[in-house]
């Protein structure tokens, strides 16, 4: 059996107890709303968390990519949202391989893009169930509300594809709004997704779906009557971004990066067995509008600074002697754990002391 | 046969006449100025490519993890520095297991670290080289020049070890100095490290090796008379951070980032299907010293801004009108090329037109 001592570091270890009740709790927060959850399995990559959720409460899963959508159909999973534009004409075969198997939807966003996928569903004989991203604020991928009728028609209009949804992903929603009111971003998000399905309901398209939320707005989006579905992800673990912005506490935190210290150049200096290679560098410090400090907190050393990183060095700076020795462990809550679990081969799942390690069988799925 | 076209974006394809003249160029470097080279793997991670630099100049291979060295070791590599502070009891067993079957020189840093490694060592009856390493400016790992003897004489009395050598990493040199004179930057490298080796022979250590260098000042050290090994990594592929402090070409670039465009919401901005799981997010943009715009380059369109990433999304604003269309490949040059190497799987290796997928076999080892 595996111990916490006897693990390599650097690694993640997850605590399963809190794992549990952040998936319950997402859950209860849905049935609360009368909304589904079909939670984004991009934080975790594992299916075995896919199918906990799916066993306590989600109807079914979101992902980005074909690949994911693969491998998590291949571990029992047969409900997926493909919440991305897939517009090449072989991830579009895969997806019409796949739909002849389980239930999948896919996102659209483009005329070009929905004709695409309409030829290749038309000619397998297939109606493809497909619902229209929105944006709503990120100004990433999808259509604005006012442009949306125009293109829902178009779509609604081609053979092998059936529009039943509208769906967005407002993200941080900090953009452009620079609002910290998790709140009012959330009611915002489910205000102009339900505004905008009305609107094209009047135009004859028959939308069933009104999904939403991430992490963060999910549990305001989804009291805003006319929204049917959430679908966060990050919730299954938190991390320290979500924590500073409030969505949660400390104790939600279910996923830790145990890293040695292997180097002590000063009292107030330590250089960690830890660095990109180990912890996502897409949420820096100082980044507008967290303004985080480092890249990520050092449990039992709120006021330590994780300053600075290369692939396998991490510098962290203390306020004060730290009183830490070369060969100590430290345990490191990352800024942001979705692309950190994606540098990990498998994390380390602990309950009651007894730790087991689990394949991330969705990492590093580009395509 | 795999064709550029069928290739699954995102990928990354390497021109293999580029790779080879950026390996063969190296060791003419090296050889010209009479040093040995000890290319570091990170950039690549891949044993074939390792291989193909032993066979075109290289007297050995440098790895910062143990698992990185097991993983060359098991395809046929047999000189290896594992140039990082191994100090975990359980890593010090590995490598003492992996120095029973091939050569095996550890670097040291702190006396703890170096009687870890000594005990070890004595108790399995092995005596073991190690390089102990030098601050020679980063302030990262490393001791600082003006401790360095006291540290070497006590790690040259302990059992089981033969401090053979002193190794540095600079890197890209600009902490603190703020230059972007590579050439000064190198021989200061170069003369500090000379100087370190002198003393450290003076106070009665055999110092034989005095290793340094990293791809940009490897050249302008390597020409320090007394300096006896570079170990560049990144020449192998060079990036576009490498392009800009004036270390290459971009004829040099020997890898490059296939996307697809999977959106345009305007005549000016394009969405890629590759974010921050498919490109390295450590170097930013705006960062100092090189205050690069964007995350890469796209080829062909010189002053399009690579300005924004999600993990599936990369986000790129275009000087005036692109003129591009949903399901067009673009090739991007990243800011960094050895994390994200590490992000991908497999890489594609093309020579005339004929392509052939290569894993990256030694991605992910963290440990």
């Amino acid at each position: 059996m595996l111990t916490k001592e006897s693990l390599e570091t650097p690694c993640i270890l997850i605590d399963e107890h809190v794992l549990q009740r952040n998936i319950e709790r997402m859950a209860d927060i849905a049935a609360q709303n009368g909304v589904k959850l079909r939670p984004h399995i991009k934080t975790h990559k594992i299916p075995e968390f896919a199918l906990n959720q799916l066993a306590h409460g989600a109807s079914g899963i979101t992902a980005a990519k074909v690949s994911e959508a693969e491998i998590m159909a291949e571990h029992g999973i047969d409900d997926i949202f493909l919440a991305y534009p897939v517009v090449s004409p072989s991830k579009i075969r895969r997806i019409i391989a796949l739909a002849e198997k389980i239930r999948v939807i896919v996102g659209v966003e483009s005329a070009e893009g929905a004709s695409r996928l309409s030829k290749e569903a038309a000619q397998a004989g297939m109606t493809l169930p497909v619902r229209l991203e929105i944006d709503t604020g990120l100004a990433r991928t999808g259509v604005r509300p006012d442009k949306a009728v125009e293109l829902a028609k178009r779509i609604a209009a081609l053979p092998g594809l059936n529009l039943s949804g509208i769906f967005t992903f407002k993200g941080a929603v900090f953009e452009g709004s620079g609002t910290l009111d998790l709140e009012a971003a959330g009611r915002e998000e489910g205000r102009i997704m339900v505004e905008t399905a009305e609107k094209l309901r009047a135009a004859g398209i028959a939308i069933r779906d009104v999904s939403v939320g991430s992490t963060p707005t999910a549990p305001f989006a989804a009291a805003v009557e006319g929204v049917t579905e959430i679908r966060p992800g990050t919730y299954i673990f938190y991390d320290r971004m979500l924590a500073v912005m409030g969505a949660c506490t400390k104790e939600d935190w279910a996923a830790k990066v145990l890293v040695t210290v292997v180097s002590v150049p000063s009292e107030d200096r330590l250089v960690v067995d830890g660095g990109s290679k180990t912890f996502a560098t897409d949420v820096q410090p100082g980044q507008h509008p967290l303004h985080l400090k480092g890249f990520g907190e050092i449990v039992g050393h709120p006021d330590a600074v994780f300053e600075k990183m290369n692939e396998e060095h991490g510098m962290i700076r203390t306020q004060g002697p730290h009183g830490l020795h070369v060969g100590d462990i430290l345990e490191i809550v990352p800024n942001h754990i979705c692309p950190t679990i994606n540098l990990h081969n498998e994390v380390f799942v602990c309950k009651d002391g007894a730790i087991r390690a689990v394949p991330v069988l969705a990492r590093g799925k580009l395509a």
